[in-house]
């Protein structure tokens, strides 16, 4: 059985990574997708694990030999996603999680929209985002003025998503993104469909 | 915020009934949407709690009166669901279910598609429903062969249903429909996300 891809969208300070570190602990086999970058590397951000960062060259590079699912150019920088550790993942029958943004969610959905299940994270009120990118310290006021323009296009685009969660109670946000995990993995892909009709064709 | 749609369709003798009941347990509140029938009760069915029971007469004045949401003639009787009952429980946020067939599915996913999802419930093979079917001792063995030589059209149609269960292990199958049923509570109308959008809107 072929696996299925779950996208997970919101801006920088919705809670996506406390979401998703919930998330996976009881969903079984997943393969989270690790976005290749030209930005530098953050304090304590490691290659391989938070992203494969390389040159502009390297990536234009892979960009001429289609071997990107999606990228997009992001505040100067390229981010993208590789299509091979994506299809390995598939063929294994894992659930392909994707923290990536809405250029990102629009590219995969048109390219896999059988096998694909998407949802947007927000902060309950644009106070309530601001506050906590300020408090998480990690951000200049010039970084954190430019995320919260972009949260506020972000949100423009929801209603592209399957679902929304609104991340107000973290327990309740919790139980809601652990049940959409579970019924993406519901999602069967066209060759799955034909496999079951098959198997059950009887008369 | 207004609520949801859950449409649950499969063959008579895949577990439906069984697996609804157990799912509407910690499902929060929602409506069971009962249909309109001109045919004749079984032994032991209820009016106003299996069916609600009309003459034919009585079916085609509402349908002329534009008063079903969808409706369908199945095996020479009408069977049908009143709009009025589902419009009253989404406006007070509600889950609705139906247990209804591809050709209900159908329509409902036509006219209300915002905020519909869709499960095909199938047994894990022919022989494993017709097994069932025998087994409940509550059809003749002609009404039982209509029922196999239905089920194998319907699923035919699986591919235009969000997610599809097989119930072949129990208890996963509880759990699946369990995830399905609150993912399902998570799909927003229009109006709700414009909604959120302006209760967000900061900049």
């Amino acid at each position: 059985m072929r696996g299925s891809i779950l996208v997970l969208t919101g801006p920088s300070g919705a809670g996506k990574s406390t979401l998703i570190k919930e998330m996976v602990k009881d969903i079984g086999p997943y393969y989270f997708s690790i976005s290749t970058t030209t930005r530098a590397p953050r304090e304590g951000e490691k290659n391989g694990v938070d992203y494969f960062f390389v040159d502009k060259e390297a990536f234009q590079n892979d960009i001429a030999e289609e071997l990107f699912l999606e990228y997009a150019l992001v505040h100067g920088n390229y981010y993208g996603t590789s299509l091979r550790a994506v299809e390995e993942a598939l063929a294994q029958g894992k659930l392909v999680i994707f923290d990536i943004d809405v250029q990102g969610h629009k590219s995969i959905k048109a390219r896999l929209p059988d096998i694909t299940t998407s949802v947007f994270i927000t902060p309950p009120s644009f106070e309530a985002l601001k506050q906590r990118l300020i408090n998480r310290n990690t951000d200049s006021m010039e970084v954190i003025e430019k995320r919260l323009i972009m949260a506020d296009e972000e949100l423009t685009k929801i209603d592209e998503f399957d679902y929304v969660i609104v991340n107000d109670d973290l327990q309740k946000a919790i139980q809601e993104i652990k049940a959409v995990a579970q019924t993406a993995k519901l999602k069967k892909c066209p060759a799955s469909l034909d496999a079951l009709k098959t198997l059950w064709k009887g008369i």
